[in-house]
């Protein structure tokens, strides 16, 4: 499929500022008008766009330099303003080019609530487990349920019992002396799992929200993390459970019983069936104290949180509370900090209601990548959850898949999610694409595309693993072996592009090409336009591709439009 | 397209029992596993489908007794539980088989809510607007606003200044005495336009609550009507104005300012700026209580409401208070009582959360049929209030649009959403499609698919007009010229079809072929097997239809599956 031909609109500046839009019609589209539909106080209203001659002529690269520019101004009288253009009989909207009458699910979104912090715009997400990271058990007390592994020669198992009790022994000084590491990938933004005590080594199940884990080093290490990282500019991300708690946690042992789901016979209600995890009752007020004053007295240290299984958070049997409190923690923290939760599946009815600010988009990024990319020796027990392998699928289904999860939610909420290619929840990208050369042009999706990335320690050595322990690895700091060198290099080299590129932060996204084994999309402002062609077999597609690209690799090709 | 092969469920009683599903799979479609995904709590859960033996060989009629039935008990945990099949690589959503991944809008949803009444499954609505049915001026002291208008004398002129003044006489004991015509429909739910004195002819703009327009009879003569109506078993329908008042209403003209939106300098807002309508505010407690207690009281005579514009309802700059003004409406009446909601364009998100029972469905019905028949001279001034005339679009596309909308609600509302080919509001399906044939086979899809069919009298003699205003036509009781008889015997026998077939009413719906010209479904209940094939053009499609239909047209068929 060719795009080049379709009107386009997004949510970037070139086509949205305050509540003014613009659409970019091309010469070979036929429209004498172009109608703009908005939503306002749940009425659709129409209004008659009108050329915007002084864009007439703006190039933007290579493509487009004789589209036509309309530009409308919207009301924005409702927070959230559905909106979409009408050309002939044929609609635009977020989820492209429709020629039947559809719902406005998958609509624009003019959002006026507060805006995300500007630092996140610019963000790439380094996520550390930080048992993993760097450290060591020397001169550590490990309590009684934790199994002492060794770094370099204790295998981490794949999955199992004994698996949460392995403990090797990394702390948050660990990562202070490796943000070296970190500033040399591009990544400025450092997301900390847990790091409050608890009985396992994930941490998910805090035993209090009142200090840091002493075998991380405590509140001090937290402090010297934190000074470092900020000194450099950098920014520190915490981890929140607002679902639950562990059942050491004094909340649960001395705590008010209405701050749980009591089941019957002193049976409560816990995280998937597991009774160390028991669930928070949001209907107590005292868990909308508590919770808002650890979130808001935490950062001292960190400048935003991700919120551990947000979509379960205040679910439960006829309770439905999360959007209330998504938009309760969202006031009740500075403007400056981050909120982004965590969504295994769909995020999309959470999002744009003055709450999370992003979702982890395993969704929309790391399904339709691993699709389209998986390798043909990959052999998974289930796909995030969903039994059965990875499944194959084809570029076309891959880009239906990123369009329909982005239709669905704001430019601002897509742009400000976290585009994952793995994390300590899932196996490594490497071992789902199966070689280097995939892993590049995966890394060459999130390196360019709209959104957050978020690397997950040890991806960027080409690390692998088989489901979310055992991708769990200790980093391979003195593991030369297990260091894919090539694919450190192609970390430093895209996510460096991106920090030298504003349009692959900030820009438009525009599809231009799609078949099976090709993607190919353009990221614009008003001053730039890069193309990002990546293909996972064959040739590249037949367009015409920067002779001299910035980037390149097999299957991979970024450039400036000439 | 053909999906014959297909995997299908949905959500009538041959699909789902309780919580307990069932799916079909045919033996051409490869599947040695199905699995059943379920949101619950907001995370999604996977269960083991199991063959269900009991139901191997189930002809249901000539399609599909090869297929293998799968089932799974839901846990039926939320009040809503989405859910679809998983098949190999593909989904099974409500919106059909899907290659690629998708969010969740279009699954399956189960709903535990309490139901809507029984009685409003099997009800065929036949919209009034008083003014126009039946009655005269003869002895009515005419208001002082009332343009004076004869029944088979004066044109009604399609809009303009005046239009709302044409004063025609029709009254409520007109009404009763044409019930017979009413019953010979088939159409058992009599749904009136509102009836409280105002300024107008439409009554939209109530200057009281308190009491039947005298010029429609009064209390009495509803009191009649309603005894009349109900003798016959058959049920009545009023029509409510939740978001607004007209502004001699009581409530404005000496209530509390804060039932009202100010808006500084003595203005308010209103419904679309028109001044007399000015809009309720929600917020005020005097709202709630005062709406309440007029839908409570005058379900003395009507056994149900039509909501008018609820889609704004409550929906205001930052308010939004729809979806609770809903629920605490459904709360608040009578188990027996039905709310059907006014949305001119996408009632989705308005659905499924314990309030409205359904929707007039213009955006998955009338819009998609309009489109499908659109006649050569259909040369309309907007489509439902988008500009330009009615799209012409072909069958996929027609499909394609029922589908998402069908998808994005349960069944349940689905099929308790009235569909209409025409209302008081829109011009009349006969002016649109062009035809006595096309108008059957329009009427064809109406009184065969889900959903709770909805005449608006007159178009039952194959009535003309342009727009609302223009639809509003004074029956023609005494114009012969003006009635088509074949178009009447049409409604008589295809209405009479569905109430003599409870496939047609209760049946799913399986979509077995759609082209640009054909659509083709079947209807069936356990016992019942009935096929309906709807052609715009050509032939019929080339598929096993029956050989002695139930009816048949030009462009339609409807018969027992042999």
């Amino acid at each position: 499929m060719r795009f080049f031909d379709h009107p386009h609109h997004d949510g970037s500046a070139l086509y949205v500022h305050e509540n003014q839009v613009w659409v970019r019609v091309p010469a070979a589209f036929p429209a004498d008008e172009v109608l703009v539909r908005c939503v306002v106080d749940g009425e659709p209203r129409y209004l008659h766009a009108a050329v915007d001659r002084a864009r007439a002529g703006r190039a933007l690269g290579g493509y487009g330099a004789d589209d036509t520019w309309w530009t409308a101004v919207l009301p924005a009288h409702n927070p959230v303003t559905p909106y979409r253009f009408k050309l002939g009989a044929q609609w635009l909207t977020a989820a492209g080019l429709i020629d039947h009458d559809v719902p406005d699910t998958g609509d624009f979104k003019l959002v006026t609530y507060d805006p995300p912090p500007a630092w996140m715009a610019d963000a790439i997400v380094y996520e550390i487990f930080p048992d993993r990271f760097a450290g060591s058990l020397a001169g550590k007390e490990l309590p009684d349920w934790a199994l002492a592994a060794q770094w370099d020669t204790s295998a981490v198992v794949p999955a199992g019992p004994g698996v949460s009790e392995q403990f090797f022994g990394g702390d948050l000084d660990g990562i202070t002396a490796r943000l070296d590491h970190i500033a040399s990938l591009g990544a400025n933004t450092v997301y900390l799992t847990p790091i409050f005590p608890s009985r396992s080594n994930h941490r998910y199940d805090a035993s209090t929200f009142s200090y840091v884990d002493p075998l991380l080093g405590g509140d001090e290490a937290l402090k010297r993390l934190a000074e470092a990282v900020h000194s450099r500019g950098m920014r520190l991300i915490g981890d929140i459970t607002t679902n639950h708690v562990g059942d050491a946690h004094e909340w649960f042992t001395d705590g008010e019983a209405e701050m749980f789901y009591w089941l019957g016979d002193g049976d409560y209600e816990s995280w998937c069936g597991v009774k160390s995890l028991p669930k928070l009752n949001w209907n107590s007020p005292l868990v909308w104290e508590r919770m808002t004053s650890v979130m808001r007295r935490w950062l001292e240290f960190f400048d935003g949180w991700r919120v551990d299984v947000a979509n379960m958070t205040g679910r439960f049997r006829d309770d439905n509370l999360t959007h209330h409190i998504a938009a309760s923690l969202r006031r009740a923290l500075p403007a400056d900090a981050s909120l982004v939760a965590e969504h295994n599946h769909d995020s999309t009815g959470d999002l744009d209601r003055d709450g999370w600010h992003g979702t982890m988009n395993y969704g929309g990024f790391l399904r339709p990548v691993w699709s389209w990319l998986r390798g043909d020796s990959c052999d998974l027990e289930h796909f995030l959850g969903v039994p059965g392998n990875v499944p194959a699928r084809d570029g076309l289904a891959t880009l239906a898949t990123m369009r329909a999860f982005a239709s669905q939610m704001s430019w601002r909420s897509y742009v400000h999610s976290w585009q994952l290619l793995d994390s300590h929840d899932s196996p490594r990208v490497r071992t789902v694409v199966g070689s280097r050369e995939a892993q590049i042009i995966a890394l060459g999706l999130q390196a360019t595309m709209p959104g957050t990335p978020m690397i997950f320690a040890g991806s960027e050595f080409g690390l692998t693993g088989v489901n979310g322990e055992h991708s769990r690895t200790p980093m391979p700091w003195n593991r030369p072996d297990d260091r894919c060198e090539e694919t450190l290099a192609a970390y430093q080299a895209l996510f460096g592009l991106r920090a030298q590129h504003a349009a692959l932060r900030h820009g438009g996204l525009r599809w231009i090409h799609a078949d099976a084994d090709s993607l190919v999309f353009l990221r614009e402002t008003e001053h730039e336009s890069i193309v990002v062609a990546a293909w996972r077999a064959g040739a590249a597609p037949a367009l015409p591709l920067p002779a001299t690209p910035l980037y390149s690799a097999p299957g991979l090709t970024i450039g400036r439009v000439a």
